[in-house]
């Protein structure tokens, strides 16, 4: 049987497809959500997918020979204009050669839903936004000399001691209609004690608020409600960008080799978060134009490159010596200058960047985690696809930043995926029979073998979780090589000859095939971990420290990770298990906190410019460290910690004390 | 022969035509400028013209019989598609039936000349926008924790002693780019050294700001250098909102009948604004993407109706009790947030407005002249198809509004026109022979008779100085009735049997036919003059004076008009001559003061509020005043000053001394 090469983006997957086969069916055997509520039916129209390369392959091109199959009719009836070029129904395209094909936001099944719970934040209220009800008396003839707007600041100055505001265009435009609308009674909404930037007919007391948090590889967007901190709804979606580069360098890359190649990406993240907005608004009141009209105020995080890409700034001189960015300061930017779908009047506050790559996702973590409070000397990962580490206490903190690559956030690895209803996320592994126990998204019991539970792939916590588990297990040694002389079907090789370990059985998966863990997906993952523990290494020698009092471990799936597997794997140097912490998404949390209280814009303004930037790629010692960092957990370093709690686990790893 | 009617909009000339005639023999035969460069050739494509109404007749509506003859291959190729429906060529398009055309701007030929001097104004330089220029060191690696921003501001911090500067956020897209193509040499352009409007690559010292003064019938826009305060271009065009009504309660009612009404008139104030930036900046250096690009500042008076409906702001409030503004504080309004074309990041100042229908262009007068800081009991009249009133002094100042339509301004005036080349501005007539001497725009000498001129009608100041001259000469008496019984052909009976008073015969113009003054224009004279008359005498009332120390003159043709003639028309009460003033367009002085000095901004903002309003026609001796007032001079009151200079002008004429 004839087989093709089919990839499908943003989430990497790839394998080889029998000729004929649908997409829907591809993607199924590559655990590939698509949305398909008929079941395949071919009248739903959810399974929108677009083509993205290999509609003809090159020898085909003078005949003209498809890589899939024709339109078909039922296809005619769903696809609409506005949906641009390529696109076609997963459930009736088929495979007839090499196909790159993007998966629509709208088009994955299954929400990503790790990034779900928002913590509870402690911080007293005091946002940037603050609705302010207006009662006014109806204009009479002898009144005429004063203008809406004049009697409409007048009450707002008397009445709570507001001066010297003024109101934006937009905003203005609807006064007089809302004015009569509501009787004279109506409600402003005011920016900073500064700026009228919404009136609404009556009385209105809730008002709303987006903390986003733009990764690299996911985006999140916490709905907030202003008058009680709470966080309404939360939203996910993967970055928009990833089929333009799946880490910074390659995006910086595409800006400047593209002709519009920053305008393509800064629209990407734009209709990406304008979808955040419409998904998060769901539940709540619609009264405006837009879907978002409800939001008064948003805040914002992502690292340097996301930065000036998100706001059409050139990233190019960002991402060669000397290393110059475009702006660090935060900024204020209307809504509507920047086509976000929220109060067209509102502003977009852009927290301050720190420099190089440590961006305003760091100055987040920063502003949440407060290390510039502390007195122990404390270590702060900020886990994505660019890791950003913060060390110091009240007296000193550095910031550094380390390309890690996307395997804790499941890219790039072979069965590495979202985390999402069938993701692995939970892994034990008995260290004499080797057999695996693992929990699935979305199921609350650990999985008995051979029951069926659709397991997918393992999303960033399970993938951490397995390789330290094999590591205890010593189905890998410290340098992660396989050791192939176990009694176990589990560790095989693979048809091309490279060691696997079996974590889950075709039979226990939706997707029809054994989920393996490849000798590459151990490698990806020494990868990154070695330029994390490098980092600290490398900002410990500058602080000149050996010891960590406390690692906070932060990143989207923060919450989730497992922090006996971090230190297992040597994600950082030794430290008390009790004093290491996984604090979720910290420059979420410090978005959500900017969003909540406004001295805390001032803060993480004053401390971006206090924290210092360290730049480790340059220290003369660094390749020597990153390849001592690459073993499991480190080829030199003591981890009398770590020791311990191997020992109580009954692993038969030995290490060093 | 079967003939015609047919309407020319703007200008509201129409018109009985032989059917089969082109609608540019129309024109011409009623003294219509249109362009038409080629000389009928039909190759220019210049006289483009819109056919408004009439297409079809009501009748013909069945058989789809046309009211112009079908479009010709000609014109497809000069009819484009964006130049939106019912475009015909005027030389190519016959008429068949009664037809309403519109002739837009650029299909207009001659330029209205008579706003193009604009008047040397002494004023202390101090602009809202100033030109700082940066001289950067370009950054090395160690800078890296800098950013181009932040070089900036400190550059600006440093060197000019601007402290916390924002950024506007299209400005800062261009910042890197521009800086390094300046080799870190740059200019920033500051508004009220507070906010970064643009970075422009090497040291930039002029500065330009554009003053605009739209009025009910004409716009006007001032095109200034700031370093300088000189005047460097002026453009005018006909208000594109005439088509919806020509006085401003008729735009109130379009806007409030009509779907989308007020987005269409926005729409056309901004698109003529538009084209008066593109022309105004013609002669000096393009750096842009937009062709106004170069004006980085803009302020803008206009009457309260204008100012509602060019901001989009709903105007029905203000046209009926109790006349609410939607908001009378002057606005800083960002270009883009407006779609006008000059730097995006700019600023519209919209001057204040003081109230009911007295609105920013009266504000503009009264920071230009003053009356704030004079002794003398001074009357200003603001003319044109609003006329506004200023009284006072430096204790008291009133202002007030009254409709005079738009006869000053030549239109509704059968033979009115544009003050451009061929309008008659300037009349005397023999008061014995009753032979009119007169001068024609573009031509410096008197007209002797039967000298082929080209002359085409009259402007405002040829109006007003014909219907005094006819008063002097005996041809109309006091109540504005024509003599019948003079020994002159020039006084005869129309068609219909009304009379009128032939100023130009046939041979002389370029119309081919006389030009008449009829019953019908002395009356909306009368009517105009009266109402300004009315205004002026219950003000006096109001602030218990019987006597006008001096009486400023402003307006569109306000450099032109003759003081003599507007006193003996009665426009005003009685003033010693010689302390008649007429000071142009003061409403265009006043904006073109806030673009020149920031301090006069703060200045209108406050006097607005100290000007007292007066609602004229809600008084109850207003009707029978206005009916008194419709004489000439006036049925009642007495003129001893323009006694004397009747007397001293041989003129036959009594009035009351």
């Amino acid at each position: 049987m004839k087989k093709h090469k089919v990839i499908f983006q943003p989430s990497g997957r790839r394998g080889e497809v029998e000729e004929g086969k649908t997409l829907l069916e591809a993607a199924q055997s590559l655990g590939v959500d698509i949305e398909a509520l008929c079941g395949n039916k071919k009248v739903c129209g959810k399974c929108k997918v677009r083509i993205e390369e290999g509609y003809f392959e090159k020898d085909n091109m003078e005949s003209g020979m498809a890589h899939v199959s024709p339109l078909t009719e039922d296809e005619k009836k769903h696809i609409k204009p506005e949906d641009g070029p390529g696109i076609r129904l997963a459930c009736s395209a088929g495979v007839y050669g090499a196909v790159k094909v993007f998966v629509p936001e709208r088009s994955r099944a299954g929400k990503q839903i790790v990034r779900k719970t928002a913590k509870e934040l402690t911080i007293a209220l005091d946002p940037a936004v603050r609705k302010y009800n207006i009662d006014l008396v109806a204009p009479k003839l002898h009144d005429m000399t004063t203008g809406d707007y004049e009697r409409v600041l007048k009450f707002l100055e008397n009445g709570y001691g507001l001066k010297n505001l003024t109101f934006d265009y937009v905003a203005l435009k609807d006064l007089q209609n809302i004015l009569r609308k509501g009787e004279w009674k109506a409600t402003a909404t005011v920016w900073m004690d500064r700026e009228i930037i919404k009136i609404e007919p009556g009385f209105v007391e809730v008002c709303y608020g987006l903390a986003v948090d733009i990764g690299t590889t996911t985006c999140v967007g916490y709905l907030s409600d202003l008058s009680t901190g709470r966080v309404v709804n939360t939203e996910s979606m993967m970055n928009p960008q990833v089929p333009y580069g799946e880490d910074v360098m390659s995006r910086i890359t595409y800006a400047m080799s593209n002709p519009n190649g920053l305008e393509t990406m800064q629209n990407a993240i734009i209709t990406g978060l304008n979808e955040i907005i419409e998904r998060v608004v769901s539940e709540i009141r619609k009264d405006g134009p837009d879907p978002g009209y409800a939001i008064d105020d948003l805040t914002i995080v992502f690292n340097t490159a996301m930065h000036h890409i998100f706001l059409g700034l050139n990233p190019e001189y960002i991402g060669r010596s000397p290393f110059i960015p475009a702006v660090q300061n935060s900024l204020n930017i209307k809504a509507r200058d920047l086509g976000l779908k929220i109060n067209p009047s509102a502003y977009i506050h852009v927290l301050p960047i720190e420099a190089g790559f440590v961006g305003a996702d760091n100055v987040g973590v920063l502003i949440a985690e407060e290390p510039y409070n502390q007195d122990e000397m404390v270590l702060i990962i900020d886990i994505g696809t660019n890791g950003e580490l913060l060390l110091g206490n009240r007296n000193r903190v550095c910031s550094a930043s380390c390309a890690t690559g996307p395997a804790f956030e499941g890219a790039q690895i072979k069965f590495g995926m979202r985390a999402a209803p069938g993701a692995i996320e939970t892994v034990r592994i008995d260290p004499v029979t080797k057999e695996p126990l693992y929990k699935v998204i979305g199921k609350a019991d650990w999985h008995t073998h051979l029951e069926k539970v659709n397991a997918k792939g393992l999303c960033g916590s399970g993938i951490i979780e397995v390789v330290a588990e094999m590591f205890k297990a010593g189905i890998i040694d410290k340098s992660g090589r396989f050791v192939m002389d176990l009694n176990t079907t589990r560790v095989r090789k693979d048809a091309d000859g490279r060691p696997e370990y079996v974590l889950a059985w075709a039979e226990e998966t939706s997707i029809g095939t054994d989920i393996t863990i490849t000798q590459g997906d151990v490698r990806a993952l020494q990868l990154a971990k070695g330029a994390l523990y490098t980092g600290a290494k490398l900002m410990m020698k500058k602080l000149g420290i050996t010891k960590l009092d406390r690692v906070i471990l932060a990143g989207a799936f923060g919450s989730h990770i497992n922090k006996e597997a971090s230190l297992t794997l040597g994600m950082f140097p030794d430290c008390e298990l009790d004093k290491i912490y996984a604090v979720g998404n910290a420059a979420g949390d410090g978005a959500r906190m900017a969003l909540l209280n406004k001295g805390k814009r001032i803060e993480a303004s004053e401390k971006a410019r206090w924290v210092e930037f360290i730049e480790i790629a340059t220290d003369p010692t660094f390749e020597k460290e990153f390849m001592q960092a690459m073993h499991i957990p480190h080829m030199k370093d003591s981890f009398p910690n770590l020791k311990v709690l191997l020992e109580k686990a009954g692993s038969s790893v030995s290490i060093k004390g």
